[in-house]
């Protein structure tokens, strides 16, 4: 067998800074199109660095032909944002399709591609015209062996919860903790879905959706768009309000598709693989992370996410955020800003959130939910139940 | 106004060849699903490579969410394709979809990311479960002031066509030359949909579709995938057969998506602008091309193309072909291999199909097709009515 060549790739590679971020607030936006939402974010982001033009635009997005009719979102977001005539493509890897937009706008900087780029992730999930957003979100299994069974999304990660409860002896009402933390700190964050308190009692009430999910289990599905901007940390000073978060690393890795095709259902490899590369190319390893933007679509995404990321050992995922470890005062916080649960998950434009979120973590800009001292942040961002998992290491200014 | 600072960027960049080449036929495939495809192409062009394993895969696709119930093919894809675990992304720019994804491949590989990366396009078009396929291609333009007034992709280009002849008098029978070279060429390409003969009677009688363009304007949409490899042309002679084939430049430009929306609607500016940036990186004008495989969607499509792209005056692109000048012994042969015509159109997959048709001409492999001496090839691949515009030209061995 041959394999790749070895050339030390990467030692050539510039290292890439945030310079701005905007976003729109996560909801059921019935007054405003895909394009308006993106627009909103991309503008916001490019006032936030200062600039009025960019050599590129990414787009993630996983679901606008089949909810909204509307693919080709690279020249379309880029004319309708002022950006007309500007290189410009939409990339989708299901829910992680914002951070696979951003993992491939910082590969064009750090190349040498380009000096400036702006990566928007958004999503248009009320006021759909095409098909119905259960079945869009089922586009993220598979086809031919998953969802032609009458699976939903939903239903596939009760599947893995279930055995998750079952293999580690983990009670329902212990995921609560997760859905605590989220809505608790959703409530200072302008921009999430959410603002309002979730309490134990509440989640042990919650309507069920797929057994043993229930309704605040579930991430909030909603509208919305977020972008940054990035360029050369060369240069970052120079832009924005001199506060550039430095991308310290970028890992992208998957996995089988279908749930049953992974030798451990309730391992995943993905993630492992997708953190510990990042871990590699920053220098650090789960210790030195001050927060972690990690993927709660559902409770025990969270879990999942912990245990491979390695801050949780296996199966111990639940007892992390049980021992308030994921609070903003334990070990390692969660969803600083609400996650995905709180903040609100447009499917391919939640990783652009994780980003944007961190950046005003590591800037001192995130209010009643600051991190003291956030120096180093980790943002997770998952597309199916587990086959694409971006992982991104950020610095903030030292 | 602050502007993108000047970083010379792009001088520390590598050098890119392509190392490996794999197609299917375009065709009905109602025995192959979108994996399968896929699969069959990139596995032809790792074992052409003479490697078994890669970095990265990027996917040009543009409708397997809204034609198959299927999105998150980057992680299906190399699943299926045996590459489990590698990153992998799908990458959307409507029919430019695979050279959208060429154009970050060749990104990865020469700014340091990876050292060897697949870049396949595929499209299944027919035996497709949800959207119909005419809805599908709609969603190249734009949703809400074009579909919306029950616009089809073909009325869309109707509309242009229409509006050329009235305004550089040339008479439908005119553009019966484009679609004669096309069907010619294709003769000799076992991988072209359509391997037959058509004459400009047969052109001038062929079914209405939308006044003016006709069922032999039209390019024939399809199942099918195609795949090339990539690495630095430093280590590129110890892969494959030794022929490696440089990428000389690779240029992505947008324009407005919707056609109504643009200064002059004649004139492909995304087109021009991309071509002439390629140019410049090659350090090359249009009449050092030996050979030019163009986006002959619609007859009037390969038109603009000609003139965008520097190879005819502005409403002379037509007469080029009448003077014989796209013919293979012409003085700038395009469709060498049948183009979208005759070959046939499976649209995310066609800017690969480009690719690999034009590695075929720059290794002498091309058959009774070869373009003698052909030393320098450019593909310019085409989202939507002209918004999404790649460029790629390419080198033969020395």
């Amino acid at each position: 067998m041959l394999g790749a060549p070895n050339l030390e790739r990467g030692t050539l590679m510039r290292d890439v800074s945030i310079i701005g971020i905007g976003q729109t607030q996560v909801a059921e936006h019935w007054d405003h199109s895909l394009r308006h939402l993106a627009a909103d974010a991309i503008l916001a982001a490019m006032k936030d660095a200062g600039l009025e033009t960019a050599d590129a635009l990414y787009v993630g997005n996983m679901l606008s032909g089949p909810l909204t009719g509307q693919e080709h979102l690279g020249a379309l977001v880029a004319d309708f944002a002022g950006l007309r005539g500007i290189e410009a493509v939409k990339v989708e890897a299901a829910c992680a399709s914002g951070a696979a937009a951003l993992r491939l706008g910082y590969a064009a900087v750090a190349g040498g591609l380009h000096d400036v780029v702006i990566v928007s992730g958004v999503e248009k999930m009320t006021d759909t015209a095409n098909a119905e957003t259960t079945t869009g979100l089922m586009m993220a299994a598979d086809a031919d062996y998953e969802s032609i069974h009458g699976l939903t999304f939903v239903s596939l990660n009760a599947l893995l919860m279930r055995r998750y409860m079952y293999e580690y002896g983990v009670k329902h009402e212990d995921f609560a903790h997760f859905t605590v933390n989220a809505h608790r700190n959703a409530l200072d964050n302008p921009n999430a879905m959410f603002r309002r308190p979730v309490t134990a009692e509440q989640f042990a009430r919650a309507r069920m959706i797929a057994d043993p999910i229930n309704l605040l289990d579930s991430s909030g599905i909603g509208d919305g768009a977020a972008a940054v901007v990035l360029c050369p940390t060369s240069v970052a000073a120079e832009y924005g309000n001199g506060q550039a978060v430095r991308i310290r690393a970028s890992a992208m890795a998957t996995d089988a598709v279908a749930v049953h095709d992974r030798p451990d259902p309730l391992w995943l490899s993905a993630a492992e693989a997708s953190a510990f590369r990042a871990y590699r190319q920053a220098g650090v390893g789960p210790r030195d992370i001050d927060l972690f933007e990690l993927h709660d679509a559902f409770t025990i995404m969270a879990a999942l996410s912990l245990e491979a990321a390695g801050f949780a050992e296996r199966g111990k995922g639940v007892q992390l955020a049980q021992a308030g470890e994921i609070r903003r005062e334990g070990r390692i916080p969660v969803c600083t800003m609400g996650g995905l649960k709180a903040r609100g998950h447009p499917v391919g434009a939640t990783g652009i959130y994780q980003a944007v979120e961190v950046v005003q973590q590591l800037r001192g800009e995130a209010g009643a939910n600051q991190i003291p001292n956030a120096r180093l942040a980790m943002t997770q961002n998952i597309g199916g139940s587990g086959a694409t998992v971006v992982t991104h290491i950020f610095e903030a200014k030292d």
